[in-house]
């Protein structure tokens, strides 16, 4: 798949707007985007030149510097869309929750796994290249990461100090969970015999055993 | 840290061998291949250039060519013996168990979080550097992964169906088990509050409850 870009290259979209965490477009990412997306899993970062973007866009390589001035910015533009969008989500999930623990447990287990099963390009990317943002870009990545994980473990924490969950251990219990929803972007295939939603349930029944709700 | 190779790099060394599935070497990859594992882990493997990890080595590049004839040939290295060395533990781990799938649940859970705690750079590399591989390595490391998961999958599955452990859903128990136990070389530090072996206590009571057990 490959983009033409013919005019100027809209702003990111976050498609969870609202209320809708669990409804994702096709892609929303810009096509520049889309393009180096594509070029960075196929080739990685590093083995990915500027001139193969534009290439795969059709643009000429000053017009792809005319919309990021380099390649790195193309790495950060990428990664923040990726925290962001799942951050946005993560939010409206929590707000629809409500009060119940329980059920900001599920629907934060819900929203991270709809979102690793149906993004994961942009997950594989957003974690395995931190290592190539600059320091004050990885920074701003792993201060990103961090406030997404505490989501999970607050809601973990205070439902085991208030007897909902029956864990020992809130913390690597919530750790643990954490990488149960994001790892389904390793091994879920969308031509697999589990729709996204089928595979909420199995995972939300598996998590919540996990921390002992 | 770097190595000087003075003479000709030594076969690679399987530390856990015998019954020593739970024994760590500070590092038991050959002097070359412990400057390639470093290299591709700050630059990546297409950022790396047989030069960079000739340099780090103290060899010349044909020095270095005369034990690997390429680059690729120090990934292939790398990720097979991340592979072997975690197969030939949960093997030895498996075989301690003995008959009890509770058993050997426990020990399988514990090799693989032993591993992923003690060799967090090399299954970083093991995972993220998949796509570099060449189509027959790829093919190779894929089937070396899945006979990997397979071990955790018949000990869920046949204990599912004994009754052992209560999951209704084995097969994505198994696989929320494994990247509960290997996500924690994304978060664990040797720094950190807890030791390997405490990690294992409390991923074994949280992937205990994710089975049902």
């Amino acid at each position: 798949m490959s983009y033409t870009v013919r005019s100027g290259d809209p702003a990111l979209s976050i498609s969870g707007s609202g209320t809708g965490w669990r409804t994702y477009a096709q892609n929303d990412l810009s096509p520049i985007l889309t393009c180096a997306l594509q070029c960075f899993m196929e080739h990685g970062y590093h083995g990915t030149t500027i001139r193969r973007v534009a290439a795969r866009c059709g643009l000429s390589v000053p017009g792809l510097y005319h919309h990021y001035p380099s390649k790195h910015s193309l790495l950060v533009a990428i990664t923040s869309h990726a925290m962001a969008d799942l951050w946005t989500r993560s939010e409206q999930a929590l707000t629809e929750a409500g009060p119940s623990l329980s059920d900001q447990f599920d629907f934060l287990v819900e929203c991270v796994v709809l979102f690793h099963s149906r993004r994961t390009g942009l997950a594989f990317i957003a974690f395995s290249e931190i290592r190539s943002l600059d320091t004050s870009a990885r920074a701003q990545h792993i201060a990103a990461r961090d406030r997404q994980q505490a989501l999970m473990y607050a809601v973990v924490e205070q439902g085991a100090k208030s007897g909902v969950f029956a864990t020992p251990f809130p913390r690597e219990a919530s750790l643990a969970v954490i990488t149960m929803c994001t790892g389904v972007a390793q091994w879920f295939r969308p031509d697999g015999a589990l729709t996204p939603e089928q595979l909420v349930e199995r995972i939300r029944e598996i998590t919540r055993m996990a921390v002992g709700k």
